[in-house]
């Protein structure tokens, strides 16, 4: 999607170690209408599948999941990082999800009220780096008895093997920008 | 805002100590049809404003937040409750929120690259319950040396002093569903 990655050489920072923030667009500052053309875009890519419900995980995939989930008319959801207290009385599928950026596993949860036999669930997020985050969200999905119909991602770190295990899970990926590698500053695209 | 309302009466759940659970289109599901009214209605009541914000706080804010910038064709943007590890070696404003309902103060923080002098900003978030919430917001953006331009709540517990606080501080509020009590499992608008 070009408007993203144009947006991504303009707006993305490179910090020490290569870290691309796009803080100013969609992880603490959104775009609105960027995310208004994300939502298009999914839809137009996995408009031929049935789709009864956009999932991702708080809190940067809210955006472009609501979008998306507009474009299809259907429900999302967000799965949660804690258990808030509102939560704590209901009974949930959770999955652990381990971040190599943080070293540390954490939980994901969705009430399971909130996913249901037959679902036919796209997964949203805006990140793609070790595809440990979809694979907690598919294992939610699963538990449920509902179905992964697609994955899409805002920005793919290509160098790492997120794509790879995804595809390995059967999951049919697609990502908007493709970054090929992050080196002295400078963005390279697939 | 009738859509709400109604949607209150349909699909919220009363829980124990008269607890209003709205996890079903608002906190944890999420209906993007009603977020994209929301914002269409919050466009029309402030629409003779200058607005070059919107703020919220993550993550249940985000969906109303972002629907209602995009109806003012400005940048969202969402206060975040801890410091993540990207965000530590920025400046960040930072406010205080105290918690009546879990009874803990936490600390929400806004970069300061995003909030500037002069931003004229609009605060969107889900619950009006004490007004903490947008007191710690107001705190922020006026610490930018910008200006809050007004208020925009989702459901309002107009039983709790929220909006006596806000307006004690000079602030326009507009609720979309004002809730004058919780009782017996029953909700009924002011």
């Amino acid at each position: 999607m070009e408007l993203l990655k144009e947006t991504i050489l303009e707006r993305g920072q490179i910090y020490p170690n290569n870290l691309l923030k796009v803080d100013s667009f969609i992880n603490h500052q959104i775009d609105p209408m960027l995310m208004a053309e994300i939502g298009k875009e999914f839809k137009q890519y996995f408009g031929d599948r049935e789709v009864t419900k956009v999932l991702t995980i708080e809190a940067s995939g809210i955006a472009p999941a609501m979008t998306t989930a507009f474009e299809f008319q259907v429900p999302m959801v967000f799965a949660k990082k804690t258990l808030p207290s509102t939560l704590m009385k209901d009974k949930v599928y959770s999955a652990d999800v381990f971040s190599f950026t943080k070293n540390v596993t954490s939980k994901v949860v969705v009430a399971e009220t909130l996913l249901n036999k037959g679902d036919k669930v796209l997964i949203v997020d805006d990140f793609l780096a070790n595809g440990e985050a979809v694979l907690g969200l598919k294992k939610l999905i699963e538990d449920a008895g509902g179905e992964v119909v697609g994955v899409g991602i805002l920005i793919e770190k290509s160098f790492q093997p997120g794509r790879q295990k995804l595809e390995d899970n059967g999951l049919d990926v697609y990502s908007l920008a493709r970054i090929k590698s992050i080196a002295d500053g400078k963005v390279t695209f697939k």
